[in-house]
């Protein structure tokens, strides 16, 4: 770990949190003298990580971190291969279609498929969801022991909703379910009145690498067994075109 | 500036251009020892801005890079001002609309509305072109003086296709018709097909913070004076709910 570095992801992480800090409210939040503090902004403002706000001096995130954020979606052969299938899986089933990754306790969504009513939605790439409260998460966490593991350990899982599991035990006797089915669900858990049906994606190594869902008005839940069918199929697809030669359940 | 920050945005950068490489790749790329560059790879993998692939142990970009992007664009004032007009500019022009802001040489687009034709369109938010090839970047750098220096001190201006201007004193033309009227052109520069009609937008501290353009095929160049003041009315009514007082031409 290099110091330094650590800590510009640290105050990247807090502008990620407060949007908008001055000097002092980053040294303390980073509980380090403003001094210190100064030679790493400026050396973020001057790759564009981060600027300058000029009436109010206050730093916020800059646009390389999005030109970033582009390359990696670019980059990830998961989103390029799950595309056309979760339009196709949006289409058979009426529903929006989201594709997400782990990234420590939570999910990042990498695709989102908006619901193919035509109606205007808004775009959720890039948005987290906690791992504990979605389906996603699930999917995936079932197959990744270790970081169930290192999740379980940390601090209590995050309550979103009155639905979310919040009891560790009962948190695994779900993920068990999950690797009977290969299929996660999700019913009030992350927002009221969404619920997700999801199925984890597996790489050529076996590793489950990311997740797909439909996501479901909950005054249209439980869903019909033709759309659990539907996510299952499309998880297998988009498993198969990454290399995986199995899938559970 | 902070060396080993530098660096690690050197990495982050690296892998920007060539997406997936090795240790020995990375410390080529940065004229650094192998050891050096593994502890900085080290920082950003424990964050999530870099994963390393399983089996081939390469290093591309990771997750918290593509949050650190979506936190970007819902901090940014530009953007969430900007969105009800484009799509008005959208509906009444038939065009599809760009936003974006200029970084260094670039111009980063923060928000797409594509051509209300009810066709699939790839989203563009998050893409880079050379602000020089591009009628968003001419908007802004019309208004940016010591930006446009910086641009033309450094390396010559990068020609995308045959119509990108490329001689200094020509652009400095071009931008000085900008600020009469406020209004730029591109066609064919950045993308062959591809032309753009683009006003700047304006803070409440007079600078130029970003610009909205109407892409329009070349088939269908030049536009009418419709979509010429379309533009022009756009840019303005931003540049008014952004604090700003005037707006040039």
């Amino acid at each position: 770990m290099i110091q330094s570095v650590d800590r510009a992801i640290r105050v990247l992480t807090a502008l990620q949190g407060a949007r908008r800090m001055s000097l002092s409210e980053l040294a303390e939040r980073l509980e380090l003298p403003p001094p210190t503090v100064h030679g790493i902004v400026r050396t973020l403002v001057a790759h564009g990580m981060v600027v300058q706000d000029r009436s109010s001096s206050r730093y916020q995130l800059g646009p390389a971190v999005l030109r970033l954020g582009n390359v990696y979606l670019d980059t990830l052969e998961l989103r390029s291969r799950s595309m056309a299938w979760a339009e196709e899986l949006g289409r058979r089933t009426g529903f929006a279609v989201r594709v997400g990754v782990l990234m420590a306790e939570d999910v990042v969504i990498i695709h989102h498929e908006p619901r193919p009513d035509g109606s205007r939605q808004m775009p959720e790439v890039g948005i987290v969801i906690p791992a504990n409260a979605s389906a996603l998460g699930k999917a995936m966490l079932a197959f990744l022991p270790d970081e169930t593991d290192v999740l379980l350990a940390g601090p209590p899982l995050r309550s979103m909703t009155g639905a979310t599991v919040a009891d560790p035990d009962e948190f695994r006797r779900q993920l068990a379910d999950v690797r009977k089915t290969g299929l996660a669900f999700e019913c009030d858990e992350a927002v009221l009145g969404e619920s997700c049906v999801a199925g984890a994606v597996f790489d050529s190594t076996g590793l489950a690498v990311g997740a797909v869902a439909v996501v479901v008005p909950t005054t249209e839940w439980p869903v019909s067994d033709a759309v659990t069918e539907a996510v299952r199929t499309t998880a297998r697809t988009i498993s198969r075109e990454l290399g995986a030669t199995r899938w559970p359940g």
